[in-house]
């Protein structure tokens, strides 16, 4: 019997590649996708399609709503910043950081791999094209791993659990090489943090840019629709 | 200006003292309830009470669908335990543990302290007269705390968060009487796990019983409205 795994599924490039990563290392795939008030549901579509593609035993959507506590664009109230270069995101930390959202995601990931019986999470989080959240680091996983053991019933009763981050020192282009090697539908993934109506990409916020030069760089076509012809400097 | 803190406020005894320690302190504090799913609503209906009661800046109310999960006792499926001696309880987990709540409920906590600029989180969590519960232990506030330094911008820019967990190590008999002392609503406060339609205690659970036996020690009425008459033993 092949061992479970939950692995947390946003809709983007990069959980989807995780998740295609985690089954092709032959685990019991158990995708868990969280509505935490994002301003769009975009994003929790491409997860459930990506989830379909790729075949998983079971996709469950859990409602987390941390719109209630604000201090992010990603979920209402501050702008979504637009038109800067990859280069220039390196090292700060802008207003798409959604305070301790992975430590929040990774929480109910536990819980739910605690109730399957699951020892393996898996989650996207990269520190090399990103966007300089603090919660991508490898220190701040090897520390939720820690905590993980002493959180829970099945860690007092001697489960390790381990927090899987493969893409973690990849660039985009790596990672879409990988995603398309994979067999990752990647016309269905979503990066836009501020998607028009028809779910269109901007273009132009930090997750548009990095996605486009991860494209670029990895000589493979950009299935994205973009709203607007956008210039094609990253 | 006094200093932010956020309090997690379940509505039962220990959290409710934590919340008059915490303003006894000196701190200016934001109330926080999750409600995860529980089977009953009458604990959230009393942690808006005793909030009222005590006087807090704010008091948030935060979904988080736990019951979606499953595996506990406390979100539904499973029942209830009843009739075990508090001597019993010792060293087992319960049925009524909900996976790796307290994870979440912290990290949540840890979230909106980020966003209003608290540096301290304040949680009711007990080693002595408790259910044998593996996220309350102080390991696992250690450990939390050091991922909340990782998880955060605030962290990143050398916020230190401290997790208060002032009853670690105090009976609940203990924990009634600094209760009084600090004029705590006890009558509003709410423990059963399995209260009926009106919101009146079961009087058997783990949580009635504890209860029982901390207001006896204390030599402290019981303000409590039972459903039934239970017998004395905890």
């Amino acid at each position: 019997m092949k061992p479970k795994a939950v692995v947390l599924l946003s809709g983007g490039v990069d959980s989807a590649t995780v998740l295609a990563i985690a089954r092709d290392s032959g685990f019991d795939v158990h995708a868990l996708s969280v509505d935490y008030g994002q301003r769009h549901s975009h994003e929790l579509t491409s997860a459930a399609e990506v989830a379909r593609a790729l075949g998983v035993r079971r996709h469950l959507t859990l409602a987390v709503d941390l719109s209630r506590i604000g201090g992010s664009a990603l979920t209402g109230g501050i702008p979504v910043p637009k038109g800067r270069s990859v280069q220039r995101m390196a090292g700060r930390i802008p207003a798409t950081y959604v305070p301790a959202r992975n430590a929040v995601l990774l929480s109910v990931a536990l819980g739910w791999a605690e109730v399957i019986g699951a020892k393996d999470i898996f989650i996207g989080v990269n520190t090399i094209d990103y966007s300089g959240y603090p919660d991508c680091r490898p220190a701040f996983i090897r520390a939720f791993e820690r905590m993980a053991n002493l959180a829970t019933k099945a860690g007092a009763g001697g489960v390790r659990f381990r927090v899987h981050a493969p893409l973690i020192r990849r660039t985009k282009a790596q990672i879409i090489r990988r995603a398309v090697a994979l067999g990752v539908p990647l016309e269905r993934t979503h990066s836009c943090y501020d998607p028009g109506p028809s779910g269109r990409a901007c273009g132009r916020c930090d997750s548009c840019r990095i996605r486009k030069k991860g494209f670029r760089e990895a000589g493979i076509p950009d299935p994205t629709l973009y709203r607007q012809n956008t210039d094609g400097a990253g």
